[in-house]
């Protein structure tokens, strides 16, 4: 399955998914799908957040706490998930903020092992 | 309620919960409670992810997302849960990464009027 056939797999199967991102720390995104009714600029959104990611990846890694996993952020207009893919990808999901959570990060780890295939 | 108590009632709430702290953006701290036990610093990791949340809460701001809410961050040794108490201080819990996530997630939120009641 390619790239954003398994971004579109995560989008689609939750509610308040607006689009998914595959993409490295260096901010450059490798795929992307995005659902046209979004209101949103996911592409924009994504690359301020890769450096905010950057900087998480640099603290987790100083105070040798293990792997990054997951990073969250909630505002008041949507919700940001964030699951590391391996040492130099993440996938990003944006969501409405009263979106299924719960099956947002549930969906984004059960599709790891089908982008990590794409990345060998 | 003292701070110290509302933090401690959070912290106990929990399984898996090693300390809470609330502190500001700038990485001062009000107050903490840190079970002996935890085996971690927590003040040290709190003083070090104030600076993510800063970074953070300046990419919220610049892209007019609304309000802050919440940050997680999850790492093969640890999870962070973070809550917005108002625009200068947020509050941290530091749990386990198999400690019962959904429940810290939800006594946060819960004990944040306290913790405002207390800061005005």
């Amino acid at each position: 399955m390619s790239f954003r056939a398994t971004l579109q797999t995560i989008v689609e199967g939750v509610e308040g998914g607006f689009g998914a991102i595959i993409m490295g720390y260096d901010g450059i995104e490798i795929d992307a799908f995005v659902r046209q009714d979004s209101g949103f600029d996911v592409q924009l959104l994504a690359v301020e957040y890769a450096t905010v990611l950057k900087e998480v990846k640099n603290t987790v890694d100083v105070l040798k706490s293990g792997a990054l996993e997951e990073v969250t952020i909630a505002t008041g207009r949507y919700r940001i998930l964030v699951r590391a893919v391996n040492d130099d990808f993440f996938v990003v999901l944006l969501m409405s903020s009263d979106g299924n959570y719960g099956k947002g990060r549930f969906l984004l780890k059960r599709e790891v092992p089908a982008l990590l295939a794409g990345l060998q």
